[in-house]
């Protein structure tokens, strides 16, 4: 730290984003990137966008706006873009958050939303998960805090049904409830169709999942217009310009051709309940994941140590630190032959812990 | 403003961009773009890029700190890459001011530096410029500010020699000064040299401009290396992926092709010679721009009528409202074909003006 820095940032803990090392080729599956290239369409609009370059991009996004509010089904000024919805989010705790109004979080959760918190100076709580990670719902029943729930949730992949999330939101109604489906399309219940029914609520949603675009960099946050209004001031305020040309037009690409997105999804959840029962039978226990990434552990494995021993086979996984979840690795649903890979070496852990 | 809104942002006054009609095709001259497209190397690196958009991007952008250090004999932990360098200034003003540091800045230049003060709620003093749009450098000696100098200023387009700014940087040794070099390429002396003189000095600049990669969003903050890890804190705990892969690579292709950047900014300074003399003849007053655009007014047309009736006539130009610049308008330096469409237009109304 700089003697200029300021001193309100004095405690700020960064995030630490996946590990992405340089030194050999890994089987990635540690950042939960879809092992599938964007879609055709995406890459030609992208590329084609690229010509351009030398005019500002629209910061209305007013064609990706088009496009994508027809698919979802809501107005034109129920949707923000940003450069991935970090910055949706990062919005949120800016906007909806100050000393009067705290935020709340599980304190298993995306470990981004105590940073954001900080980082914005705002206070906040961190509510522990049950025993099985799952979230009592009670815990946020009319807790007038501004609530961020990741449904499915990160690192478990544990969801929440739309009717737990309607309890919160009628018991909190003078408090924003933050949605964030990063991971919906996977095989959990999307709460965008509850926008016009709870003024305070918030859905964000990215496209660098399910749509492979993690190096495009979009996300958006769904909500009613007053509310998308309150972000835009934010956005206006801080980068007009958030969402290149290029990722605008990679954006459409990939909604025009949402059945590929749709396929891709379908094959990930298929390859889940391969890996799932693959790890069942070596031994592993596992959380009720419907995301692309499965959270599990073995008994006679340490955590930290199968994340090592997998990182020097060539195979990435993430491990978090935190005493709670040590035990347990969270590892990115990819290809079968990239699960082949894992699961190969992972036998052969095994049989060197065994031996 | 929704009921949810905190009240920190309850007089917040967001930026306005320039205008992007898109009822018509206009001869664009308000947004001080390049007309010249991409570098093809840009173009192709970008492309290329867009074909793995499945993996999340570089957040230390390796590959574009390494060119981009070696073009500008810096170390490669002297450079921060941020979303187009309003990203780069709106995370200055967060680190390097507060309640006790207030920030200051000229009352006439780039109109979003009183926005990001709001945005992170930092007090600031707007500082008059001179009668003729100079700044009289002696308002910055010893200040006890964090001090924000666009060079060249804009929308006036007026540069003040290193010298001067050597003269703030040393009297206010406790204290940072951003220079914001966005237009620096067209002709003005660039600070960046200073870096390692001055531990107090931080400049910004963009791939926009001169680059041709305004639809890209890639800027940067180029200071000593404990300056940008104050930075980097502050990227790491809002959106460490802030530049997406496409914009990297474009970034590198503009930086390999460095000579047509040059060869282009030859051609701005010429045309803007070409521009600023047929204005003379026509009766207008300019400051003395050493940038990509013209600051010009003229004794028989009013500032807001000329950017209306050209306007209507198919020619955007920029007008600014502020009572001190209102009679002035900005004009983007074109191609000459862009320019003489201005010309013959501007001769139209005069003419009508005179009938």
């Amino acid at each position: 730290m700089s003697r200029f820095f300021s001193d309100k940032f004095s405690s700020l803990e960064a995030y630490t984003p996946g590990e992405q090392p340089k030194d050999m080729k890994y089987v990635k599956l540690n950042t939960n990137e879809s092992p599938f290239p964007p879609s055709p369409k995406a890459i030609e609009y992208a590329s084609r966008a690229a010509e351009s370059l030398q005019l500002y991009c629209d910061p209305e996004c007013t064609r990706l706006t088009e496009e994508f509010s027809k698919l979802y089904g809501i107005k034109k000024d129920e949707v923000l873009f940003t450069n991935g919805s970090d910055d949706a989010l990062n919005f949120c705790f800016s906007a909806f958050c100050d000393d009067e109004t705290p935020a709340a979080f599980a304190d298993i959760t995306y470990g981004f939303y105590p940073v954001f918190a900080q980082m914005n100076r705002v206070p906040f709580t961190e509510i522990p998960l049950n025993e099985d990670f799952t979230i009592n719902v009670d815990d946020y029943i009319g807790i007038n805090k501004t609530v961020f729930i990741a449904n499915p949730n990160a690192p478990t992949g544990i969801a929440l049904p739309l009717y737990d999330l309607e309890r919160i939101l009628q018991s909190n109604p003078d408090n924003i409830v933050v949605i964030d489906e990063a991971y919906v399309d996977f095989g959990a219940q999307s709460a965008v169709g509850l926008i016009h029914k709870y003024d305070n609520l918030i859905v964000t949603q990215t496209f660098s999942k399910s749509r492979s675009l993690a190096g495009g960099r979009l996300g958006m946050a769904i909500a009613n217009s007053s509310l998308i209004r309150d972000l835009n001031t934010l956005k206006y305020s801080t980068n007009p310009y958030n969402v290149s040309s290029m990722t605008q037009a990679a954006g459409v690409g990939t909604i025009i051709d949402d059945d590929y997105t749709k396929k891709n999804c379908a094959v990930i959840a298929e390859n889940r309940g391969y890996l799932t029962n693959k790890l069942e039978e070596l031994g592993f226990t596992h959380t009720p994941s419907v995301s692309n990434f499965v959270f599990a552990k073995h008994p006679e494995l340490d955590g930290g140590e199968l994340y090592r021993s997998l990182k020097e086979r060539g195979v990435l996984i993430r491990h978090f630190t935190k005493e709670k979840i040590r035990d347990y690795n969270r590892i990115t649903v990819g290809t079968k032959e990239q699960l082949d890979i894992l699961l190969k070496n992972i036998k052969e852990i095994l049989q060197e812990a065994r031996a």
